[in-house]
């Protein structure tokens, strides 16, 4: 079933961003560093979505360069699906754009890929799964 | 109980932007024009959230303007909170911007109100809450 994963939002301070979230009853329940992407991350559930905030830690990084050029505000958003072979496939037959036609596999083993925005009605697109468990 | 009630997409053209979607296996469920914000609706849900595509009916409207200076993209996201008066005033107390101060009733019977980007980390965020039900 595909559902909305979570909203990755990039700000220049994860403490200054926070507040306004705790003021709507939501919480920071981890942070985490991303060495390779140099950002600092905290997730925040919404029920069972969640918000990241998306702290750059290098004005190089991804995050970085996306709050220079477009300031604070939405980074990406990643849909959860259940097969993500088959989506990606889906994807190609479209001809839809996309950042890499490899599925690659970040943190804690989930895998993921990006449709590019002018592909995705100007919406970076992430398309996510969970890991595969090997029994 | 907070949760992602919707993402407001702002497109040029609903016809061009459903197929993504529906390679993604999500389909437009309704369609509707919200004459007085000028603009055209499909909902797509996505398990208990739904994404909103937006098409301005006029160049004048507030998605219309938003296209001319943004391009395509996320308009806004929507939280849906149990109690948005007491909601309303949790962000006045911390010093939120807001659009209007004033919880407006829009389609369907929802009371929501809208929180400034320069607020909520650049996104302009709905807060909104079902109808009020009268027994």
């Amino acid at each position: 079933m595909t559902k909305i994963d979570h909203l990755g939002i990039a700000v220049k301070s994860i403490a200054a961003a926070r507040g306004l979230y705790e003021s709507l009853g939501l919480h920071i329940v981890q942070e985490e560093t991303v060495e390779h992407e140099k950002v600092r991350v905290a997730m925040i559930p919404v029920d069972e979505s969640r918000i990241e905030l998306l702290e750059p830690t290098a004005d190089d990084s991804p995050v970085g360069k996306f709050l220079a050029k477009r300031g604070e505000g939405l980074h990406h958003v990643a849909l959860h699906v259940d097969d993500i072979s088959a989506t990606l496939e889906a994807l190609k037959a479209k001809g839809a754009r996309l950042i890499s036609d490899e599925i690659q596999i970040g943190a804690g083993g989930h895998l993921y890929f990006f449709v590019h925005p002018s592909s995705a009605g100007g919406v970076l697109l992430e398309i996510c799964q969970d890991p595969i468990s090997y029994v």
